[in-house]
């Protein structure tokens, strides 16, 4: 589970290997994709947006009328993806995950309704993809739906091995200004479906 | 400032008076929307969802892996809307309100950001608008962004006034099933644009 910035853990487990973690991975996908549609946005180029992380609230303390204090609340399931927005008139809508491992991406990292809203998107003429950061190879790919579903209808497989990222995903490259242009295969995949 | 359902006010200032008003009010505008909502995607003709309400997280318990309590979180202010989604292949936006005035509704209900926000959607071929809710005097409207930045260009005042409404937005009429059936205005606004 990926928690928003600037949150302190009153319980942390093992501080020292979790910093020496992320210092070697550099960024995260997240915060290259935040990063990323913030300048879309300076350069007035499309308007997408990260969601804010689902939670359910259960206590608030309620001083006064402007300071109010979430004391107690839980994370929730989110019930459609992390990332959507506007782009060039078409409704964009993408989930990103992040995997340690070199070889596949589980699916169990994907909440099955989450799937199934990617799939009405669409089916509703909106653009909807995955995408999916092998961060230990540090290659990044942007899965069609489409692609997705031709690969869950054909296999029981409970991951989805690299090489079928190879073949039917597209490779988002590092760049300066935006991190990762995923924009630019959103372009592609605008073309091949007119 | 709204809160999701569920939430215990550990501070609750007058609670008597609290229970009564909303007895009186029926459903709340959000309520509405959202079970509106609800029936669009069950009849699979448009898949619009209310963003989570955005916080900032500055304290988590973290026991164990599945198990994380957060205990201390602030309200923060939204950078977009509360609700967004696809209908027809288009992206639409919109902010709902409502307001106890009979007379007219208080821009500063809307941040800054969101007006910018809306007209960025406009710009980009998306759909946009306001829904207001004048609660006593039960009347629903949607005014679309267009309409909302002529009021802005070329009045000063520091509301918009009922009476604008009734001229420059669209009454939208209470029903069973969806409750508020604002889609309805969309397919009108869409056929304007064409």
């Amino acid at each position: 589970m990926n928690y928003p910035k600037g949150i302190k853990k009153t319980n942390n487990i093992n501080p020292v290997t979790k910093e020496t973690s992320y210092k070697n991975r550099g960024m995260t996908l997240e915060a290259d994709i935040n990063i990323s549609n913030e300048y879309y946005r300076e350069i007035d180029k499309a308007y997408i947006y990260k969601k804010p992380t689902p939670i359910k609230i259960t206590k608030v303390d309620y001083p006064s009328r402007d300071k109010a204090t979430i004391k107690e609340a839980f994370f929730t399931v989110p019930s459609t993806t992390d990332y959507n927005g506007i782009y060039k008139g078409h409704y964009i809508d993408f989930e990103a995950k992040e995997t340690k491992s070199k070889t596949s991406f589980t699916l169990s990292n994907i909440h099955p309704h989450q799937i199934k809203h990617l799939e009405n998107i669409e089916r509703h003429k909106g653009i909807s993809f995955l995408i999916i950061r092998f961060t230990v190879l540090n290659e990044t790919y942007l899965l069609p739906t489409k692609q997705l579903m031709n690969y869950l209808e054909t296999s029981s497989k409970k991951s989805i091995p690299l090489s079928y990222f190879k073949e039917n995903a597209y490779l988002i490259k590092d760049s300066y200004n935006p991190r990762i242009d995923y924009l630019k295969i959103v372009d592609h995949l605008m073309e091949v479906k007119q």
